[in-house]
């Protein structure tokens, strides 16, 4: 998505991806080759004028490297903070920012240690350090006699222990940073998981806690000397917001941004590590985002439902991979009634009615 | 811009193009031939599920040939009348839709004998019946003397004369319509050419002449049994519209619709011609677009300017040639004093500041 709109405004693009059916190849010339093949990492830098990453799971040398010959956003310092649990929640409390209690564990006798150290009733979540993605690399302990089989479950790995926190919400906010330090903030999308895949986003524009998710982002930014689209993803836990975790690149949350913002995430992306003007976050009309998870639904089925936009990546059907979206917004001249009603149509469409439920707004339409 | 659209939403592309160049070849499969060449055509129509085209002026026995294959939408027979001057306006006559007077002209004598025949005063264009664009294929006569230079530069092919008509503006509009009979109408765009080349199009929500204008299209559309998307070139005469031409595809003063309306005319046109329901054409806000002719301006510059889209076609530069376009919204939190400044902007930055006077609101502000 973010190639799609850079060719739309003229730019050129070359992808490094050890994947062979990678879906952005269509639109540049794609290295099919291992991540650390210096080789094909050369051949990038000499290509590009500013290099990006979309996904947090890579080596760090990997990016350094890279970085010392071409610029490349969001610099290997952030890459290195967000893809390592223990270093982000650690910079969370540094600057002050609510996150839930934590311990690094390296072994089982730490994890036992830490899991006693929360006290009787509180249940944790066992998390790997590093390559978490989609709720794999975790596993929840609730009581002491599941403390072995979690720390099987991850691996054996470096993790850090995370009380398991009570929210009321998961949010996320999406900001991005020019290197002039120009900010800008989106709406705060609310989002619904479920088994760790995120299923439903909505645009909560004017939400309450939209100031304190901008102050988090914008501390966050300038303590990295951030360039490029920064996720925050929030637990809304009574009156305030902890910091779950973030994520150095374009996100999934934010993909309702393309047709409910008027510059999407993937556009101000592209100006920030390209150092040009950000572009306006405003949110005009109400917007939700579904995801298609596993498999597409009937091309016509989802014509049929008043603006909503089919997107598929192009990928390979596979269970539980997530292979489009759809993004629904709300038709000005029926209201916000019908949008519910075809956000309920949407869910059902995918097999995710009962999600319709987690969202309050929704629920008294149902 | 079709392909961009139908890839988000799933769809594989095959084209066949004589340029070796064609910007749609990142999309797809680009067979390069001449687009009369057999082997190509039925290549294509083994691949393709549905066929379309983007221009006119194609030979109408290529189209044929390929439909007798395969679905292929709009029809041969809407081809063949809208690229063909003489035939597009005898069936507006047959329709009872007003247009300006015209003589079919083959050779010096009959041209003589038709401007005679227009009166004294009375300014005419000789145009091309067939492969007319952006102003070529025409040439204006004032006064008899111009005649034989007139018939000249056209080189003497089969014309029509039209007698030149005082309009007080140019508008279009574009419509669709799909297999089962479904319509749908976008907002009369209006639209400022110079020498021939369209450059400004602004959408004209609640238009005075919306309803004759769709009137216009849907006699045609269902006359025609169009599947598709169809623009109508309309002249503002008076009270009431000419339509001056018709061309059977996506059109220049329809790019607006990509940021400007629910559904861009191109989603529409993919979804008419696979037999989808139709998408909402709906616009919420201004929206105006700023044609680039020959060169695209610093990329830096347009990001400064809010709301303003940069669509570049990866065409090479050259004289007069369209090689992308800016599309303009209003923001909704500054108003449209804003908009016009930014209009302005957008205009002055592409050499053609002057035009912002042939608008009404936009002169205004100016």
């Amino acid at each position: 998505m973010m190639a799609i709109a850079g060719t739309k405004s003229g730019h050129q693009f070359m992808f490094l991806s050890d994947a062979a059916d990678s879906c952005a190849a269509p639109y540049g010339e794609l290295l099919c080759a291992p991540l650390d093949d210096t080789q094909a990492q050369d051949r990038l830098a000499q290509f590009a004028d500013v290099v990006t990453y979309e996904f947090e799971n890579i080596p760090c040398s990997v990016v350094q490297r890279i970085e010392s010959a071409v610029p490349l956003h969001p610099s290997s310092l952030a890459l290195s903070i967000a893809s390592d649990r223990l270093q982000e929640k650690s910079l969370f409390r540094q600057l002050g920012m609510g996150t839930t209690d934590f311990f690094p564990v390296d072994s089982l006798e730490l994890l036992t240690e830490a899991f006693s150290a929360f006290g009787a009733g509180q249940a944790a979540i066992l998390k790997t350090r590093t390559q978490g993605y989609d709720g794999k690399g975790q596993a929840v302990i609730n009581q002491p006699a599941q403390i072995a089989d979690a720390w099987e479950q991850v691996g054996q790995v470096p993790c850090i222990l995370e009380a398991k926190v009570k929210f009321s919400r998961e949010v996320s906010m999406i900001a991005a940073r020019s290197p002039s330090g120009e900010m800008v903030f989106y709406p705060l999308s609310e989002n619904v998981h479920r088994e760790g895949i995120l299923r439903l986003s909505i645009a909560r524009v004017d939400d309450p806690l939209q100031q304190q998710a901008e102050a988090m982002a914008r501390r966050l930014m300038e303590h990295l000397d951030y360039v490029g689209v920064l996720a925050l993803e929030l637990f809304h836990v009574g009156d305030e917001l902890f910091v779950n975790e973030i994520a150095p690149r374009v996100h999934n949350s934010g993909h309702w941004t393309i047709e409910g913002a008027a510059t999407s995430q993937f556009d101000n992306h592209l100006r920030a590590v390209c150092g040009l003007p950000l572009g306006d976050t405003a949110v005009s009309q109400s917007v939700a985002m579904v995801n298609l998870i596993g498999t597409v639904p009937s091309e016509k089925a989802i014509a049929e439902i008043a603006n909503a936009t089919l997107h598929v990546y192009g990928k390979t059907d596979r269970p539980g991979r997530k292979v489009g979206h759809i993004t629904l917004v709300d038709d000005s001249k029926t209201g916000s009634d019908v949008f519910a009603e075809n956000l309920i149509t949407l869910l059902d469409m995918v097999g995710e009615k009962e999600l319709a439920s987690a969202l309050p707004f929704v629920a008294t339409n149902s």
